[in-house]
């Protein structure tokens, strides 16, 4: 079996958990790298994947023998299958945070339970270390969104439009071998002043603050990356803006390391902003992985602590209603002493 | 209040469900026109849109006043404010195709709803009739990929990858003002005989069949559309594939009218798809909207009715694993007599 699900299932055995249904695509790649619609079942003895006829092909195609899994047609099942495949289980487990109410009711008749239990994302939890080709693929990713933020500086050009350049972004991940790992924000001007602003057609012009909040996705790991540039000049004002989170930014990253208390990070900075006036409108950071947004998420209510080989997207923010926003973010990797930092753009001023 | 919110306040009323927790974006949207996280309440007497900090910016500047919705910030709601949203309600709904079972849990916890109710896909059924502004989005949508498949006859050229058309395809739309509707999916040679194959880097050949399934997303209006097309020449047992799919998918667009019901449509299809030996190995269709796989299914399974105004995908095909496939799919407006087909690509032997 390899090691992902040997390790999933040994961490189940010691809740006292015989099985589980897993249905979060995002999961049953990660366990068995299948792409492709079903539910993946860890019975007592064995693992199954029930797929679709027109998939069966594909995932044939993906396993490997050592995956230890066995593919089954949905429309060879019967409702006794079904019924047979946790028997002599006490417990089964489900992805709560993933299975919404109806598939939940859905699965207790399908499956005739004893007693279907929640994970608490089992699954998530493992995913929050990163192994050696993890880390891999994020580096990669990271680096493709490095180099086409340089890129940008040499491209980003008055009188273009926030979507001409979010264009320009996919296209450079895709040339690199790599897609979006979400939709990217080009926030120019007083549109800069909304976290989750969309690309409009508004144009870059003289003085415009642009937020440029991106990442590219490699072989499935996301990179989360945001610079703020600037148009011919910066305003003071801005300036002060800038230092300050920037500021906050690298206190984070000080303060991170194996074993570091997040709500403790999270205080000081929150309470630096506020004590400059400004409202933090967002969390400072969040894991980043085979999703953009994983667990654990840097806030004050958190009461997590940091563990090596872990991936953070730090990103403080200042934001004013109207006017500009302020927003650098990088993709930070946990070691035991500290944090490498694996988005290398520069976080100097950068006017265009 | 608008029409759409008003239609679904009564239809609630008439189901003895006074208020409703309204969390699926896409319904946000249908009902109200935001595009940013948040919760839409329908109690008694008002509505509310419950959203973070960051996005109060954007969604005051989406809103009209005839919607009627109160927009407020969830970090300035207490725990009382949430308990009394509801005060008087006997029952309130929720959306349970959604709503994940621990977000159920934390809605019950939160609200202290006296009695939470499924609504069975209230909004969605409200959905699956499109209004005049709707169609006229979506006759848009179909006229771009129509565009883009003329195109494509042109520009696809052996040596060329699978990706490189996609991609070709993508940027296609975005020059027409639309956006990918969905993954598109560009098959060629044995990877046709997948349903739902990714595209890869595999070169188009001599003697390949190609099957395009793409869509463009015109204004939040998905287009369906799948075409079959073949490089130089077409084998004759691949001709009568051809011929049979093209055949049946006639058949569906003949019977479908107002008041037609799927499961006998599906029946006669599927009954002759099977006597010539092939497995119906996917739905018949579905319908098409501000998501790409909408209800109706189109399957023996449906005990449902075609009504006017809905619009529904139509896609037969016959796959021999391993060699080849034959899909063709379009995108079909019902009428009160008949059907109106929105996408009008030719359906005759492309070779190219």
């Amino acid at each position: 079996m390899n090691d992902r699900l040997r390790w999933i299932r040994n961490n189940l055995k010691t809740q006292n958990i015989q099985g589980m249904i897993i249905q979060n695509p995002v999961n049953i790649h990660y366990l068995s790298n299948i792409d492709a619609e079903g539910v993946l079942l860890l019975t007592l003895k064995e693992n199954f994947y029930i797929t679709d006829e027109r998939y069966l092909e594909k995932v044939q195609r993906t396993l490997m023998v050592d995956d230890e899994i066995v593919v089954l047609s949905s429309r060879n099942l019967i409702q006794e299958d079904y019924e047979n495949f946790f028997m002599f289980c006490e417990n089964v487990g489900f992805e709560e945070h993933y299975v919404t109410y109806a598939k939940y009711k859905e699965i207790m008749h399908k499956y005739k339970v004893h007693s279907l239990v929640e994970t608490e994302g089992i699954i998530e939890k493992q995913r929050q270390i990163k192994d050696f080709n993890e880390i891999k693929n994020l580096r990669k990713a990271c680096q493709i969104t490095d180099d086409c933020f340089t890129y940008l500086l040499k491209y980003i050009k008055k009188g273009m439009t926030e979507k001409q350049i979010a264009d320009e972004i996919e296209k450079y991940f895709k040339a690199s071998g790599g897609v979006l790992a979400f939709d990217t924000i080009v926030a120019s001007g007083e549109n800069s002043s909304m976290p989750h602003a969309t690309p409009t057609d508004r144009k870059i012009i003289s003085g415009d603050v642009i937020t440029i909040d991106m990442g590219c996705s490699y072989n499935g790991y996301c990179a989360d990356m945001t610079r703020t540039i600037f148009v011919d000049k910066i305003e003071e004002r801005v300036k002060a803006s800038y230092d300050l989170v920037l500021e906050n930014q690298n206190t984070v990253i000080e303060e991170m390391k194996d074993g570091a208390q997040i709500k403790i990070i999270a205080r000081i900075v929150e309470g630096n902003l506020k004590m400059h006036g400004h409202d933090p409108m967002h969390a400072l950071g969040h894991g980043v992985g085979m999703n953009v947004h994983e667990d654990p998420i840097l806030s004050q209510k958190s009461d997590k602590v940091l563990k090596e080989n872990m991936v953070i997207a730090v990103e403080p923010g200042i934001y004013i209603p109207g006017k500009y926003g302020i927003r650098i973010e990088d993709t930070v990797l946990i070691t035991r002493e500290g944090t490498e930092i694996l988005t290398k753009s520069t976080k100097e001023y950068c006017v265009i």
